[in-house]
């Protein structure tokens, strides 16, 4: 386990941008706001999505798309850094016209028709992403 | 984007009513307690349920009925003004004894058997929901 | 409707161990900083994962065992008391290599792959869980 205190800092509560890439916007908003660290949730509906599902054999992502109207019944996430800039890893959970639900880890390639969001950003030590080798993803290191 | 800074205020943790619309209870209590901004979230199960799907193109809502007994495992939400009164605006994601999830825009008709909430009021512009042409929703305007 | 008051107390963000099981980590987490009101979210990846449904009629749990990887997209929960000990009430959303979600009730076997958790304490009146009549649940008491 690897856990650091954090304390609140800067809150914002808005809607993000008709037509525009959900995961895009974010990360945009965080980068102009210089949020490096964080937690990101909002619900709204979107045009089509892209979710990843890790294969945790190959250490590979998988990508399903959906191209279809979607309610976003769920978008949790949290930011840190990567690479030097703010990175926003997130999760959301969809679901269709017959009420059906669905989900991943949010790919770039999900489109926007209404999203409401609520931004956090914390104070604390710094959290870097990393590569990991028990699970080949980039996590955060000591 | 449209994004409005907003800070912490009031805060409550507790047990909705057994038997008690899920929207109507969460509803009531942002009246009760005078919340105009704010985020709700929550788990539990309900006796029944209704949810919405958005139809983007005819631009109405859709709503599915769940006559059954489900685990709520997620609500989550936003506080503003609609009308000018506190409007709630949730979605929820829901599973039966199979594990299957489901979900939706929370709607009138979904029955309480238990539910634990978290409610957070925030201080900072009003949001105010209105007629937005892009979508047909009431969303929040500048 | 029973509410308490509360305000934020400590928080942590961080990410839980490899290989062990999320329920406890979370509970060992708790008893470790001394939480006993607070409240969890997460998101990551499991090896494997069961969860509960609550029969209404039989006030039993039934649990659901899924014996393959999958992402968490989404686990919120609540910490309060019960048998004197901090408790987490937690319930998770889970996707398949399809996208499909399924979800319930977190229970003990659900084992870490990969889980960056965001938990927050809260000062505020004792919230302990007790035999309610009108569902068979520990619920909170007055």
């Amino acid at each position: 386990m690897m856990l650091n205190n954090i304390t609140p800092s800067k809150m914002f509560m808005g809607r993000l941008t008709h037509n525009s890439d959900l995961l895009q916007e974010i990360t945009d908003l965080c980068v102009k706001e210089n949020i490096t660290l964080g937690r990101v949730e909002g619900i709204g509906a979107v045009q089509k999505a892209r979710v990843g599902y890790y294969n945790q054999g190959s250490r590979e992502y998988q990508f399903i798309e959906y191209d279809q109207h979607l309610e976003v019944i769920k978008l949790t996430g949290n930011v840190s850094i990567k690479d030097n800039a703010p990175f926003v890893h997130a999760h959301i959970t969809l679901s269709d016209d017959k009420g059906n639900a669905f989900g991943g880890h949010l790919a770039p390639g999900t489109i926007i028709f209404a999203f409401e969001i609520i931004l956090q950003a914390f104070e604390g030590p710094e959290l870097s992403r990393g590569y990991d080798e028990d699970t080949g993803l980039p996590l955060w290191k000591e």
